[in-house]
C-alpha cells in the first residue's frame, strides 16, 4: 500500500532547525526526516526535547559543536509565544527564513515586524498546517500528520519571494497541499471554519453537566458529531482564541444575533405558539443552515451530493465489518466516504457508505443478495 | 447476516391503525409488518397515502366495508398536529390505545387532555422514536429505521398500564430499546440532546454563507462534523423547536450566557491579550466543555474511552477500504467503531478504527508488516 502514497522528493535543504518539540514540531521532524532532511531540534524543556530525539524527529546539536547553520528554522511552539520566539531565532540565524506554524496570524505577523530590519522582515513567513490533534505532546507524534491536510502560507508584505518558497516547500516535502492567503485573510477564514466551530462546540457540551443521566442516554449521533471537538485542549485553546480576538469577535457577535432571533421567536411561541414572529425566524435559521451547510465542500474539494450513500445495518459480531468490507470489495465498488452510527445499550449499528451515484443500485443489491439489511434511500 | 438480526415476535395485537404516512409512519407499517402485524394506513393526503401502501407499509381500508377496528393507533403526524389528530383518534376508536410519535411531548399531552373524559385520556399515551433522518416522505421509508435506537414512551399522570405496555411492546417490535420517561422530563431532555444541537448546528453553518470560498477550503473534518446536522427539514424542525419552546428557552439563555462570557473575555483580550478577565472565561468555556463531552456515553451505553483508535491513511483507490477491512478481518480484530477524515483536494483518507485496548498494538503491527501506513497513537 506504501507504494500507493509515494513521498515526495524534499525541495527543502538541510538542515532545518525546528523549536518547540510537541506534537507538531516533532510530527514535523519525523516527516522531514523521512523526506531525507537533517533535522535540529530545540525546547525549553529539555525532557520534551529528548523525547523527541528518542522518537526520531532529529538531532540535538552540542552546543560546544561545529553545528551546522539552518537554511530554515520552524517556530512551532504556542500561539502566544511564537512572536518572541520568531524574533530570537532570526537574530540568532541571519542567514535563514523563519516560519512559525501557530493557529493565528496577524498577531504573530505584527509583533514580529514591529521595528524589525528589512532583512529580518524579508526571512519571516507565517504558516499554519490544518492538522491539530485534540491531544498534545510529542508522544502522539507521526510522520504522517500533515499528510493530505492543507498548509496555509501566510507571507507578509515584506516576506521575501525565497522566504515564501521555503515555507511551499517545508509544505509540500511533508504531504500537505498548500493554500497562500494573507494574515488578515487567514484569521478570518479560521474564525469561521475552525475557532467558531470549537467555542460553540464547547459551549453546547458544557450544557451537558447539567443534563441528567437519562437525558444522556438519548444523546444521537447529531450530539456525538457537534461535541466531538469539545474534547480539546484548553492551554492551547485559550491561546488561538485570544489570538485571533479581532475575527473571532465579530462571528461571535453574529452568532449572538442568531441566537438572539431564535430566542425572541421562542419567548413569543411560549405565550402563543402562532403569534407574529414566533416561526418565522425559526425557519429562517434554518433554512439559512440548510444554504450555509451545502458551501462545504466535499471529498476531493468537490461539490457535496457528489456520492449516494448506501446504509447498511450491522451486526456487532466479530468481523461483521470486515465481511461487510470484503464483500463491497468483491462486487468492485469503490467507497468514497464512510460513517457509522451506534446507539447506546444496542449491538447493532448504521454503516453508511458513499459511492459514485451510478454503482448505488448495484451494490444494495448484491448486498441484499447476500443478506446483508439494506436501509432504502 | 439476517440470521444475526433476529426479527422480534411481535407482541402488538393486529391491526394498527397509522395516521401520517410520511418518513416514520410508512417505515413504522412496513417495520409492523414485517413483524407479522396488519395495518392500516391513513393520511390527509391520498398520494402520500396511496405511496405508503405502495411501498408495502399497509392497506388503505375501505370505508364502505366492515374494516376491524383497531386495538392501538399511532399518530405521526408532524408535531404542531399531532393533539388534534390524537383527540379525534381517541373519539373515533374507543377501544384502542392512541399514541403519537411526535418529538415533543408536554405540550401535546397538555392538549391531548384538556377536557378530556377518563377514559379517553387513560387510553392516551406519548412516544417518541429518537430516529430521525435530515431528509422526509414515505419515499425514504425502510423497515429498519428504528430497529437499535432509543425509543421514549411518556405515560401521562392519567395513562392506563395497558396503554403504557401497548405503547412499549411497539416500540420493542419494531426493534428499539425503550426508555420512559415524564413527559418534563423528556422535553428537558431533547431540548440538550437533540435542539439545541440542531439551534448551534444551524446558527454556525449560517456564518458559513458570508465566507470566501478559500475560507472553506480549509474546512476540516470539525467543521464538517458540527454542522451535519445543519441540512435539516425546516417544516418540521420549527414545529418542534417552538413546540418545546420552554425548556428550549432554558437552554439558549444558558448558551447565551456562555457566550456572552466568551466574547467579554475575546473584547478584554482585544485592548490587552493579558488583561485580567481575557483568559479564565475561554479556558472555563473549553474545560467545561471537556468535562460535558466525556458524559456522553459511548457504544453499547458504555463509558467513553472504552476503546483504543487506530488510525490509518489509506489511498484512494479502488478496494482500499475493502482491502484494509478484509485485512483487518484476517487479523481477527473486531472493529467497534470507524471514521473517516478527508481534506478538500487530497486523494487520501485517514481511517480511524476503534477496537479494545487489548487489540491495538497487535493490529497497528499487523497492519504495518502488511505494509498500511498507520498514525501512531
Amino acid at each position: 500500500m506504501t507504494a500507493d502514497l509515494p513521498r515526495p522528493t524534499a525541495a527543502t535543504a538541510s538542515p532545518v532547525r525546528i523549536v518547540g518539540s510537541g506534537l507538531l514540531g516533532a510530527s514535523l521532524g519525523l516527516a522531514l526526516r523521512a523526506a531525507g532532511v537533517d533535522v535540529q531540534l530545540a525546547d525549553t524543556s529539555p525532557v520534551s526535547l529528548a523525547l523527541a530525539r528518542d522518537l526520531g524527529a532529529g538531532t540535538i546539536p552540542d552546543p560546544a559543536a561545529d553545528v551546522p547553520e539552518p537554511a530554515l528554522v520552524v517556530v512551532s511552539t504556542p500561539p502566544d509565544v511564537a512572536a518572541s520566539v520568531v524574533r530570537t531565532e532570526l537574530a540568532a540565524h541571519p542567514g535563514a527564513v523563519v516560519t512559525d506554524i501557530a493557529s493565528v496570524k496577524a498577531v504573530i505577523a505584527a509583533e514580529v515586524l514591529e521595528g524589525a530590519s528589512p532583512d529580518d522582515a524579508a526571512r519571516y513567513v507565517g504558516s499554519h498546517p490544518m492538522a491539530g490533534r485534540e491531544r498534545s505532546g510529542a508522544s502522539g507524534a507521526d510522520a504522517d500528520l500533515f499528510a493530505g491536510r492543507p498548509w496555509v502560507v501566510v507571507p507578509t508584505e515584506s516576506s521575501s519571494p525565497a522566504a515564501v518558497a521555503a515555507a511551499r516547500s517545508l509544505a509540500s516535502d511533508v504531504g500537505s497541499f498548500v493554500v497562500q492567503m494573507g494574515a488578515a485573510e487567514h484569521d478570518r477564514a479560521v474564525a469561521v471554519v475552525s475557532h467558531l466551530p470549537q467555542v460553540l462546540s464547547s459551549v453546547l457540551a458544557s450544557r451537558l453537566n447539567d443534563a441528567d443521566e437519562t437525558a444522556l442516554d438519548l444523546a444521537g449521533q447529531g450530539l456525538r458529531d457537534t461535541t466531538r471537538i469539545a474534547a480539546a485542549d484548553s492551554r492551547l485553546w485559550t491561546a488561538i482564541l485570544t489570538g485571533n480576538a479581532a475575527a473571532l469577535r465579530d462571528e461571535l457577535v453574529a452568532v449572538r444575533e442568531s441566537l438572539d432571533h431564535v430566542l425572541g421567536a421562542i419567548e413569543q411561541g411560549l405565550a402563543d405558539p402562532l403569534a407574529q414572529g414566533a416561526i418565522g425566524p425559526l425557519d429562517r435559521v434554518i433554512r439559512s443552515g440548510n444554504e450555509g451547510a451545502a458551501r462545504i465542500p466535499g471529498k476531493h474539494g468537490g461539490a457535496p451530493g457528489r456520492y449516494t450513500e448506501v446504509t447498511v445495518l450491522v451486526p456487532d459480531n466479530p468481523g461483521a465489518l470486515g465481511r461487510l468490507f470484503g464483500e463491497v470489495g468483491e462486487a468492485g465498488v469503490n467507497i468514497e466516504d464512510l460513517g457509522i452510527e451506534h446507539s447506546a445499550g444496542q449491538r447493532v449499528g448504521l454503516v453508511r457508505l458513499s459511492v459514485v451515484p451510478q454503482a448505488a443500485a448495484g451494490l444494495e443489491a448484491e448486498l441484499d443478495r447476500r443478506g446483508w439489511r439494506v436501509v432504502a434511500r
